[in-house]
């Protein structure tokens, strides 16, 4: 929907809080967003925004709250996004592609290149869902003191933004430039679907029963970052081979 | 004085605040250096300390506002230091030794090997005098946006300390997470058959005319470095629908 304001690199990148407790700790994302470059502010499901208390700790970054977009869900605020990248305090998911925030701003900063890239936050205090994780490609953990490794959430939303930063202004040469476009969440979503259907039909995947199974291919393809036109080959097999089975 | 205390690299690292205002920032400071595994804060001549309101935003971190050092004056709190940065929002002395936040954790975490270094950051809103810049080493300088470049203190203090402790783990921990055993070649190419038989056999791929269609797929599933479980998952799934192939 904002494809006309976007520009490359600082503009494709969108910070997304997931039910952000504390008013006030909106306000300092903003302004570390806007320190770092950053301007796509995207909140779900706010406890109390607009706040007073938002703008005061924002201290010039209310530009960025008033253009920030309150969605209902986090699928909304990751529409139209390619990559996404999960924060969180603690490595809780070693079934999950896990980068550190440096491995992080350099991913984000290739990303951005040719599509949209989100960075998502928890909530304060019990931080992401284990299904709002699945919509990550990676999650990512600062590197911090094992016995007190839970940052403020302006604080890692300051580092992971720092790191954007670094990476995009320096050129980093780890940034390998990837050709190709990326598939947006939706594409990749479309994937899933049929994917999940097929193995239902070919009764590789029982629903009353699915176990791990769609978690452990979504967590392969994501770790990939599908490309538009893989997910074109890939959804053209699953469509070839549907019309040649036996019902 | 605590000598004893002192431990190699971290243990040797003080945060210097000098006349802070807001005492929210200082507990925001505190908080910032125990996630980064800092400890010892220094405090020349704050407005307000103790205060409620640092102990609030320090959210765990207090054991560090009790044990910080109030100073008089800034020499005060740099005695022993054999090394110095202090943080500035803009370029303004161009006269003096300047890094960048990176450079200076990496000088930082070297110093601190065999001396005491201090970070030294100024107050909110007019940063640190000529003098004080004058007691620095280094003049360090965060990157950020040009147009909006002042970081809330707390928020310069993670960042440096973030670097710091990037520079001191450095190489003895990248987070690496892939619990699971990584497919064998010959496992990977056993599945690459198989899915180009399949191919051939649902009519995706015609081996008259293969063009890029299987370096494209392996593209793909390289680029995702498959674990044995995935090689497993994918053949099994190409095995159930070639049975329910029509022929």
């Amino acid at each position: 929907m904002e494809q006309e304001k976007i520009k490359p690199g600082f503009g494709r990148v969108r910070v997304v809080l997931v039910e952000t407790s504390h008013p006030g700790n909106i306000g300092g994302v903003a302004r570390a967003m806007k320190n770092m470059r950053l301007s796509r502010l995207y909140l779900v499901n706010p406890a109390q925004f607009p706040h007073a208390e938002a703008t005061s700790r924002a201290s010039g970054a209310d530009d960025l709250l008033a253009q920030a977009t309150v969605c209902k869900t986090l699928d909304e605020a990751l529409e139209g996004c390619s990559l996404v990248f999960g924060a969180s305090a603690r490595l809780r998911r070693l079934d999950w592609p896990q980068l550190n925030a440096r491995e992080c701003g350099i991913r984000a900063a290739e990303g951005s290149r040719t599509g949209d890239v989100a960075l998502v936050f928890g909530r304060e205090n019990s931080g992401l869902k284990n299904e709002e994780m699945d919509r990550c490609n990676f999650l990512v953990h600062i590197a911090s003191n094992p016995d007190f490794s839970s940052l403020n959430i302006a604080a890692a939303v300051q580092v992971l933004a720092y790191e954007v930063l670094m990476a995009l202004e320096q050129g980093d040469e780890r940034v390998e430039s990837r050709e190709e476009d990326l598939a947006t969440a939706d594409e990749v979503s479309g994937l899933y679907n049929h994917l999940e259907q097929f193995l239902v039909r070919i009764r590789f995947l029982d629903p009353a029963n699915p176990r791990q199974l769609m978690r452990r291919l979504r967590r392969l393809f994501n770790r990939a970052a599908l490309e538009k036109t893989e997910v074109h080959i890939l959804r053209g097999i699953l469509t070839e081979a549907g019309k040649r089975l036996k019902d």
